[in-house]
């Protein structure tokens, strides 16, 4: 008996030791042949540079969906479609945006700023008034409708540094964007100007999306810059009477039509289960969404491409999904799981790229425990590839839906530290991104749907 | 016995689960104490913008010398001096290098070229002859004295991009920049292009150092751009009537006097059991030398002010050690080794940072088996903190020496994939370094020297 055993677990362990090598051949040649390929990073500098910033509704973003449509047909993917979606249509207008603090002896400081997206402007007249500074909403509720009242809070919540995964401090001081104005609303404030949520000091405002608590009166929000956020309070210190004016011209439009951009590879065997791969294709008015999320969506695309390419056929229907409107609506999101949950489609596993092209470290995964360790079985055979560690919770805003429909959701975890220092800012741009931490992020990518189309989950 | 044995063991595991627990704490507050100054960020931003590039035997070299001597005293070492060390005074010479292709039409194209280190100048008059390029030296060979006679070498060595590890690349195609001109001398060549090492695509020529074979005639050589390298790929491809034109104005001098910059924090209890830790001062001529090696030598004072800083008062003497000429000579390691050899003291662990100051991922060790399972023990310490893998093989050029000591060697081992982008070119400039990664290279450092402290080796 005990010899028989020990024939037994020697050929079991010899068929998964072969099954690993035959893996980690098929994931050499996957990489090999996107290090050798320049298409996503080419296709990055089209998307950057021919198309530019592409927030939902905007010019820019129909010239996406075209661009990147074009690219998974020329990725080899078996079919592509647009799959439509009404988005919200936020326009920062096009006069200049303007802040500046006047002191008690009438001499002017400009500042950096920018609108908060989704937020209602000043109009041409602008706003003015003191500017209370606070660095919890603690503070702000302490000093209340007195002290705020007719007045401008600016929200000074500085990234923490001490958190090693950038994201977390990200999380924490977000509080002031997501949901600032509204608090500051609630206690009579004219406008809010929120310290850019930047892990860095620099000139550059830091946009991205604010959402209004119907019940008090939507005020104006801007982004300052971080340095200007530390002059700001700096000035602030000294108690000098002062005046700050604000103007911003934006504006939320009527909803304009828009699109999800798809492009499969039909599975052999089994056609009906659904890998889905994606980023998304809005970015934010003031760059090039480079790192947000261009290369998410050119990783996504490159996939397609590499499987086409090496001839390896998956067995499960591999999708590449060009998400719309995950910055400010989620609508593309709405629209792909509605679309899946109607055709009653079977889908078994996502994956999503929106941290950056950053060098990838790992991934986080939502699933339960029996898939959460085959999964981390892989890791053995990422590990060359520079992920390590593929650890419970993750997934992304726009495959975050599916959960309901039973799919196990990724995303990828890249490396956080450059990240914030040029997210949602005019420095998010094509030369920000690193070919071959762009190609990793990809080739880890295709190597974890490789092994979940060959496994099953 | 055995309830013993188990009790004795739940003391054992328990002592060292305590130990693991306050080294974490410790290394927190190292952590939180480098990432909540900027110190490494702006003394690099010093030595970068205000003393700048910094060959040895240049003036740049001297105020570095001088600067970093200052920033040691300011981060608080107990002692700061000066090594005395001769050093190679190569130089490049103030005149523009040229190079261009002239075709049989007689078209001119410039070439982005720049002389390689320790190369001899063609002079003012320049030397002109057809282009033989090559891609391996076998092909050199085989077309002997017949062919090259005469002629200018072009060898179009490209880093191999399927190396995930982009060291490996760069020692694999880095052979005809290093031995590339005697070889070509041997078969009377009177000058030779080598491709630049670059990962990349673009404009900038890098430069590194070669070596003559004394048998063979000295004959110039330059480093050319990877995009005009592969231009004068094509051109030759055309198998076009053509000559190229090469201006030099490089020499080596008489040797300098130059030093290395040492600072160190006493030990308490083992004073005379030494830990160095360093990077090399000296930089090539045509950048800022950020992130080769300003980087490994802010990180290195670094760890000392980030020990004084946070009182963890050391058991061993750890000194930081900028080395000069690591280049073009290593001289500064060969003084430090003598010094040491002479002096006979104890270096028990050895710690090099000159591998960028990109986000850090491991360790290399040179050392016994034991000695590395002990380090290796301490992963789980620094993952938190990027670095999940201790690996064996690993030191650096500056402490390599030690080794005839019987020291620990290690090495940093950061994310590689952005390195050779710029290395030795133009564009290795302080922008080019994050300012969190920098910082998570001297928190890894600065653990892994407390945990060599604390445990011993």
């Amino acid at each position: 008996m005990k010899f028989i055993t020990t024939i037994a677990l020697f050929c079991l362990t010899g068929i998964a030791a072969a099954a690993q090598n035959t893996d980690s051949i098929v994931i050499r040649k996957l990489a090999d042949d996107i290090l050798t390929h320049n298409n996503a990073y080419e296709n990055l500098r089209y998307l950057c540079k021919k198309v530019g910033a592409r927030l939902s509704g905007s010019k820019g973003a129909q010239k996406a969906v075209i661009a990147t449509a074009k690219m998974l047909k020329e990725a080899g993917a078996d079919t592509v479609y647009l799959q439509p979606c009404m988005v919200p249509h936020w326009v920062r207008g096009t006069q200049k945006e303007i802040a500046f603090i006047t002191g008690a002896n009438g001499k002017k400081r400009n500042l950096k700023i920018c609108a908060l997206g989704n937020s209602v402007g000043t109009g041409p007249k602008g706003i003015t008034g003191r500017v209370i500074e606070v660095r919890s909403f603690a503070e702000l509720d302490a000093l209340g409708t007195q002290s705020v009242k007719g007045n401008i809070v600016f929200f000074n919540f500085a990234m923490n540094p001490k958190y090693i995964q950038t994201f977390n401090a990200y999380g924490e001081s977000g509080i002031a964007r997501r949901s600032g104005p509204s608090r500051a609303a609630k206690l009579g404030a004219i406008g809010v100007i929120v310290r850019s949520l930047a892990s860095n000091l620099d000139d550059h405002p830091h946009t991205g999306v604010t959402s209004y608590n119907d019940s008090f009166p939507k005020i104006p929000a801007v982004a300052i810059s971080t340095n200007d956020a530390e002059l700001l309070s700096k000035t602030l210190m000294l108690k000098m009477e002062h005046r700050i004016y604000l103007q911003t011209n934006c504006k939320l439009e009527a909803d304009a039509p828009s699109f999800n951009v798809v492009g499969e590879i039909r599975g052999s065997k089994f056609p009906e289960e659904i890998i889905t791969v994606g980023g998304h294709l809005d970015s934010w008015d003031l760059a090039e969404g480079a790192h947000d999320d261009g290369t998410g969506c050119m990783q996504s695309i490159e996939i397609i491409r590499a499987f086409k390419s090496t001839g390896i056929q998956p067995q499960r229907t591999i999708r590449a999904v060009m998400f719309m409107n995950e910055e400010n609506g989620g609508r593309g999101a709405k629209a792909y799981f509605e679309a899946a949950k109607k055709a009653n489609e079977k889908h078994i596993f996502a994956l999503e790229s929106d941290a950056g092209g950053f060098t990838p470290r790992g991934f986080g995964v939502t699933c339960n425990e029996k898939q959460l360790a085959q999964l981390q079985s892989y890791t053995n055979l990422l590990k060359p590839y520079g992920v390590y560690q593929i650890t419970a919770g993750g997934g992304g805003a726009d495959i975050g839906p599916l959960k309901e429909l039973g799919t196990v959701l990724a995303g990828l975890s890249p490396d956080s530290q450059r990240y914030f220092d040029l997210h949602h800012a005019e420095t998010d741009v094509f030369e920000a991104v690193s070919k071959r931490e762009l190609e990793l992020g990809a080739i880890n990518m295709a190597a974890l749907i490789y092994l979940v189309d060959r496994n099953g989950l």
